[in-house]
């Protein structure tokens, strides 16, 4: 359904889309992840970011399969074996538009609306999250790069044109989560900082007075028990304002890398705290295409809307394709108990 | 020469100071690094806060040594054996006042200055680095706990009282080095994420308007060649202005954990760019004190001062003790053919 952008690729996925409502249209913006059509049966190239004078332009860096200096275990990484941390990612991501009018069925572009252009996006720009604020369209997204994996933010107004605002939380960051509107006097997000030594990937919440720069961090949330969020867990759609507090739709990822969806719930006045946390995922791999894909048994937003009473979440299932489920916000309530 | 905060502690080390000019003395503001005496051959006991009703209060977590189900191999972790990220830190470091009238002989406190005090510094107050902005005495340190490694803001004007200004980068993030004053608007800093999956502590530069929000963020030194940085690299002593340029007394670290010391200088009126990068260290680990201590073979600056044409290098030697070294500056202008 999706053209690669050059012809020697190859699209892997259109997942983990960050959503938005734009004049009479659902904007999605949706991670593009392309691969290089393999020409030989032990030959794989890698696309990459390398840079020629001042300006960074894709090329492919080349692998024999047998090489026994390269891990090739994981499908999603290429290591180094006397250096783990010098890595490659097998694909490359991008972002690129589709419009709907319904929520349900999209047009998608055939060419990229963000595509990876300098040193902290060297392996792609993925996840992207979408959150108006004083009505201009801001986008978090994951810039990936041999520097680790930080998040930048761009601004646009019409979804045409796009500015770059830079990183705006150093490796390894990701899973940024912007409240649309400020709260005494500050703006607002979730991050989850991925700590190298001890401590988890968790949720932490920080403040900022012009969305570029960021401080007042707090942990929020932390992993829990020993089942569908004992391993790590991370933001997933942009902050979404209701009467009974800001609704988060996070992911939390259990032993067995298996990615769920759960739902917390901050304090509309101080989003550092939590009035509920539901005990049980609001959704689990459990259909075809969330249990096979380029990454299997995940579920993963970036994007959420609520049209009337309904909460409707777009997300990711199994790193392949985007899906949409709903729930009544009533529903999600009783289950909260509040 | 130092006494233990308390009586069932003795100290370990007293390393990684920051120094700063305060009227006619030279303050240092020193890690004092503590552990429980041992009661039995088979127990361990570990100093760590635990929140008791608001308030964080310092206790004891004990362990037997032939327990299973952690690893005591690492003589500054003991981690779980399930779950490696579930650590717990051996010592516990606080930082304590000493002061000079030659930057040579320093009278140390028998009391901490600044002592662990809230979540997120549960193991431990480390590597203290005084900057003075503005005739306030800014005091960046590393704050440790088991939701990682991070780095808080405190400010002090007298060297009597303090105020913690919260964490400014979140984790993994320590080896911060300010700037003494704005440049182009912004104050700066000198950061050093450590990424979880790929890529290697490294040195980036952020920017703030107001000390507590950071962004900005750009990579400015990386990791170099096979030997002495080969590893990683981060921040030293804070930066120190010459006519030069801004110099930064910085770290690398070897594949077999050796800290040596490097000079780095980057252009007065733009942070991110870097003139000129010793190829070599400026001190390596040889006297005895540095080769064999807590951690051995460590030379690592948290402080430095120019006093007239010389540069007074404040370090920590193998985790045990604090040494100085100097160099005239143009020796090193030198060295670095600038």
């Amino acid at each position: 359904m999706v053209k690669p952008s050059r012809p020697d690729f190859k699209v892997d996925g259109t997942f983990n889309a960050g959503v938005a409502r734009h004049r009479n249209e659902i904007v999605m913006l949706v991670r593009i992840a392309e691969s290089v059509i393999s020409v030989s049966g032990q030959g794989v190239a890698v696309p990459t970011l390398s840079q020629d004078g001042g300006t960074w332009r894709l090329g492919l860096t080349a692998f024999r399969r047998n090489d026994p200096a390269f891990d090739f275990s994981d499908p999603r990484v290429i290591k180094s074996v006397a250096d783990p941390r010098n890595a490659f990612l097998t694909s490359m991501s991008h972002l690129r538009i589709a419009r709907s009018t319904n929520g349900v069925t999209f047009r998608v572009d055939d060419y990229p609306f963000l595509f990876p252009a300098n040193r902290y996006e060297q392996f792609g720009c993925e996840d992207p999250r979408i959150t108006q604020i004083e009505n201009r369209y801001y986008i978090n997204y994951t810039s990936v790069s041999n520097l680790g994996i930080s998040t930048s933010l761009a601004v646009t107004d019409d979804f045409i044109s796009i500015e770059r605002l830079g990183v705006i939380f150093s490796p390894d960051n990701r899973d940024v989560c912007l409240f649309p509107r400020r709260i005494d006097g500050h703006y607002w997000a979730l991050h989850r900082p991925a700590p190298l030594h001890f401590g988890a990937p968790e949720i932490w919440v920080a403040k900022s007075p012009d969305l570029i720069h960021w401080g007042g961090h707090r942990i929020v949330a932390e992993r829990r028990g020993n089942g569908w969020e004992a391993n790590k867990i991370g933001g997933g759609a942009p902050m979404l304002e209701t009467k009974k507090g800001w609704l988060q739709v996070y992911h939390g990822v259990d032993g067995r890398q298996r990615y769920c969806l759960g739902a917390l719930l901050l304090d509309l006045h101080d989003p550092t705290i939590v009035i509920r946390r539901l005990d049980t995922p609001i959704a689990e791999p459990t259909e075809p295409y969330e249990i096979t894909g380029f990454f299997n048994n995940v579920v993963f937003a970036c994007g959420a809307l609520i049209t009337g009473d309904e909460l409707q979440v777009y997300y990711g299932a199994a790193d392949r394709v985007v899906a949409l489920g709903t729930v009544a916000l009533e529903d999600l309530w009783r289950a909260m108990r509040i």
